[in-house]
């Protein structure tokens, strides 16, 4: 890097006072949003871009730019001013000056896609850490299967107290430290306070020696004393383990009458307190106009930058990997893959094999991780249990990262943002594993994920009390319906291995959704017994089971409930109730075709839905006149075939509620 | 304590063997669970409770008995082996037999209510530590309020190394060395060994530099030295901060061909191995049958923890508090509540105050915290956001626990967890404030609390889009609908002060179910403008305008959207179309109501509900045929009233669909 480059020290307090500029006068110009942490970090912050990070604005993509991650996203000022400083074509000052209203790139957090230079989307505090850890964690993954030349970067992220308070830290730092991520540099923005007040009023901890016994690097910095900042950033590259820098700031640093409590963190400073702090910071500037030499100073950093990747392209160039390392960067090759999965269908046609969908989706990884060398399996402390992890997948180690599985540990939610990062990095798909029940303790991640669109399989196994002993607090009754309600997230329940493969077919191929796989604990018959030639689940919802003439009702049900809805089926055909049985392993692809599709499926006749969860979330599939057979509270410990009975979700309930459908006249 | 008492070494280890075979038996019969933990634990276990613990088995619900969570709730058969040992009257051998069968006391996991003996639902991990540090809380209180004669007791965790890997621990073990919880005592069952295999695989931290950094004691023992172990609960007991001991541990102890390994964590050890494990513990006993003396011994420890609560009540009973304190334990006073709550809204429906539904709550805190002196409040760390904070209550601090008020920090889930302890020890009633977009963060505790009917109020502001211009990261879309799927809870979204009044009124006198309060961050008029003198609320939904002849339409809607109802009432009454307006801040207690009512309040005409969020979870209040004005995806970044245009959830926007299903035909 460029620790030979000369610093000018005046300039470079002009740089950071740019920084608290543009800051400020942006939240008042919004009318809201928080000045204080930009600027109190903007001198930490000018150090970094200044000194050491390596990014080009005119190519963001550039898989080895270093990684810049605001956990602390109210902030998400620092990062504006930053990349317009840089010169972003995006972030221009009219962005700017448009901060916090309707149609910006400058959202009030930042946003993944709004703006080039926007990493990832941060705001929930604690997950702009965490999937830098992912970011990390792919960094040396990359540079495993790449070499030094194509593949060396950092990833630096500036978090606040409230990152360090937020339990899934913990998950972040624990992994970190265990895999030894060197690549990760944490900024810690050690202000001292919270939006209640001083962190004396709820925290004691010694965050050096919590980071210390995770096995990172720390040290303490004044964070307003750039040639300490740049040393401890020297420092903390040179070491192997991931590094935690506490930067001693001033909240609002430049405000007179305000920085150092919590009134700057989240307000506007007010006309009269920015004119003040112009003059303390000697910023004699209008608003949203900045000095050329200042502008050339920021310019400079993505000269450098672009310089960087010119010298890197020159190496991928020269590189035998080059097709390879670029092949890896697009889209998957759909087309290979389903010629996989449809041949794996083929065969799983013949042999119908009655396992879980558990194993199902053991089975379909050992085609597609041999198809996509990208997959990057991975399981919270439940591999056995997830079936996550295929043959030959060998597990990555502190210092070693060229296996393709990720022992999570016990850290649900660590998992789903440390798979975000891996996404969002680029070059791998990542898939994890837990309970469906525990979707819970990963669900800001998910939520997060959804949101930016990114590709991560969420493998969620003992989807319902047919996990049977481990009861209520293992069992997912309202799971499925919580997760159908995120926006832009797949959900799969799929019924067989069939539909399990078609699942991750979609899954794996989807282009700006992540998706959660359903499966089942318990063995399931194939129902898919005859050989379609195409990938059914893609409609989300299709008809397993047609009726000879005309239909007297239509059973929906989706995974290890399809095979009671054909068993149902069959009781009502000696009864001579002609009932068509419908599989929906994807409500959201189903809600997206057309209505002569769903129609046509869904048919007219009276409907039963059958799913061991609740209700809520099938008004896509049912009125309110038709039935439902599944679960209207908390499950039970007990074998699993004692709780459906218990419970009522059995062919014969279903058969028995048809029969009062039909009798009752609809 | 029991000091003093000589030990018996020979008969302590057979106590403790006691356990082993109960749970290696217990496993077995059930043909699933963890025998694991319950055999590696079992000396721990028995030191504890032999030595230290002070509960009578006769009286459960003894105030001052000592609290004891097995966090690592996949040893349930340890609880249960002890209950039994120790007498407790629902606890006889048919439930050792009957171990995860339906009907059984006897979960896989422990759950609160099932049985006399424990003391709060545990599985997911991490829980158990956390609410845990709520009762310890809850302890130090109850001894600031009543002293040392009526409240003097421990809280004691066994927590496993899945409770230490989960985020949530970060935050329970901040929040406790924070406060000087010195009743805390947590005892880790260090055995090195997940379910994926030994903990190496996952992590690397030093556990016991991680609680010394939260300020905690640490020590670590031989698990199977159970003098060292007396000796280091002892120090921990005498220690001011609260305790950790790291106790290292063989899993699955006693077994001698499987111990030590993951295979003896989570299955059956076998006939074999067990047989076995009887050679090598020198236990010739038969399955579930005890001998004499080491039932003697165990029910020693029963008729300690009998005399010690007598000697309590004999305190109690000359205690000039003895009647408040009794008060304290049991219900509110709900007509005390209700008259207070009733002359406040009297003075609401006069003064019609346009403000925001979290300052409404803070204005009916004012009444409900003057009447109710055992509510405590708290933020996480967004307390002017929230307005948790009535006039005049005092914050909690480190070794100063007469106040009111927790500043939990930005750890929404410990807050949540730590509510459901201060809830299950009793004498107190919590409620929490987080943004609504949060309850993601505090979800699996939230659950844990509903499966758990532990009364807690979550207070949750900035409920929709109306929170603005911090956008989609912070806007919840899909969390009511979240909320409302989780079985046992109340998800309540006032329109007004006098509905946020309501709601509070039925929160804090609902027995067995916690409840959330969605309110909004933008100002609201007063809807609930004629004084009914009763709680209309209580019925869940109700006609807030009913239309002079018959209804051509039914708009429904909750919170911030009632306001809109209303208006768009007005435009199509202009239009000479009938519309009623309903307000249905409660759906889980419309749903209860009967048939007659629901039909009453929702009518026959064409409806259209009206609510920022997604529509799943409408279907109690809509057909398909019907409208729905609110979100279908993620929100923006802007100011309030810019949203609400932008995604068209305006009177106008409810009036012209009300035109086209009108004119559609219905």
């Amino acid at each position: 890097m460029n620790q030979m480059t000369r610093i000018d020290p005046a300039l470079e307090t002009r740089m950071a006072n740019a920084i608290r500029a543009l800051a400020m006068d942006a939240v008042e110009a919004a009318k809201s949003g928080h000045p204080g942490a930009p600027m109190g970090m903007a001198d930490v912050a000018t150090v970094l871009f200044n000194r050491f990070i390596s990014i080009d604005p005119a190519d963001h993509r550039w898989p080895d730019r270093d990684r810049f991650v605001m956990s602390a996203g109210h902030g998400s000022m620092l990062v504006y001013a930053i990349n317009h400083l840089l010169g972003y074509d995006d972030m221009g000052m009219d962005q700017i000056r448009g901060f916090r209203q309707l149609g910006s790139r400058t959202a009030g957090h930042p946003e993944y896609g709004h703006a080039k230079g926007i990493e990832t989307t941060t705001g929930p505090l604690g997950q702009g850490i965490t999937t830098a850890v992912g970011m990390a964690l792919a960094e040396r993954m990359a540079n495993a299967r790449w070499g030094d030349d194509l593949v060396d970067h950092f990833t630096y992220v500036i978090a606040g107290d409230g990152c360090l308070m937020e339990g899934i830290s913990h998950e972040a730092i624990d992994m970190a430290g265990h895999l030894r991520l060197g690549r990760l540099l944490v900024l810690w923005d050690d202000n001292g306070i919270t939006i209640d007040g001083s962190t004396d009023l709820s925290t004691s901890t010694d965050q050096q020696a919590r980071f210390a016994a995770a096995g990172w690097h720390v040290a303490a910095v004044d964070g307003h004393d750039r040639e300490a900042v740049a040393a401890a950033i020297r420092a903390a590259r040179a070491d192997q383990r991931p590094s935690m820098i506490a930067c001693r700031t001033v909240i609002g640093f430049g405000a007179p009458n305000k920085q150092g409590s919590h009134d700057v963190h989240g307000a506007p400073l007010g006309a009269e307190e920015i004119a003040a702090a112009r003059r303390v910071l000697d910023w004699p500037h209008d608003p949203f106009s900045l000095p050329a030499d200042v502008s050339a100073a920021w310019a400079a950093i993505a000269a450098r930058g672009a310089a960087a990747r010119a010298d890197w392209t020159a190496r991928l160039d020269a590189s035998a990997d080059r097709a390879a390392f670029l092949a890896a960067q697009g889209a998957p090759d759909a087309a290979a893959l389903r010629s996989a999965i449809g041949e794996y269908c083929h065969r799983l046609v013949a042999d119908r094999p009655k396992v879980a969908t558990r194993k199902s989706s053991e089975m379909a990884l050992e085609v597609i991780n041999a198809t996509l060398p990208r997959t990057i399996g991975g399981s919270a402390d439940l591999t056995g249990s997830n079936n996550t992890r295929s043959a030959g997948m060998q597990a990555i180690r502190p210092g070693d990262y060229a296996g393709r599985y990720v022992h999570y540990g016990i850290r649900e939610h660590a998992m789903a943002a440390a798979m975000n990062g891996l996404a969002l990095h680029g070059g791998f798909i990542p898939y994890g594993g837990t309970f469906l029940a525990f979707a819970d303790y990963s669900r800001p991640a998910i939520r997060l994920g959804a949101l930016m669109g990114v590709k991560v399989v969420h493998v969620m196994t003992h989807d319902s009390i047919g996990l049977g002993e481990d009861g209520p607090t293992h069992q997912p009754v309202e799971h499925l319906a919580a997760l159908r309600a995120i926006p832009n997230l797949q959900v799969f329940r799929p019924a067989d291995a069939v539909e399990t493969a078609e699942a991750w077919e979609i899954a794996l191929t989807s282009e700006g959704t992540p998706s959660v796989l359903a499966l089942s604990r318990q063995n399931l018959p194939a129902v898919r017994i005859e050989d379609d030639g195409t990938n059914r689940s893609r409609r989300g919802a299709y008809v397993l089971r047609e009726t000879p003439v005309e239909r007297d009702l239509t059973l929906i049900a989706t995974g290890s409930e399809v095979e009671i809805a054909l068993a149902a089926a069959d009781l009502l055909a000696g009864a001579r109730i002609n009932a068509a049985v419908v599989s929906a392993p994807c409500f959201e692809l189903f809600a997206a075709q057309d209505a002569d599709y769903r129609r046509g499926v869904l048919g007219f006749a009276p409907r039963i839905g059958i799913e061991a969860a609740i209700r809520q979330g099938w008004e896509l599939m049912l009125r309110p006149e038709d039935g439902f057979v599944g679960m209207t509270g908390f499950g039970a410990s007990a074998p699993a075939a004692d709780l459906y009975r218990h419970f009522g979700i059995t062919a014969e309930a279903a058969a028995d509620l048809a029969r009062d459908l039909i009798q009752g006249g609809h």
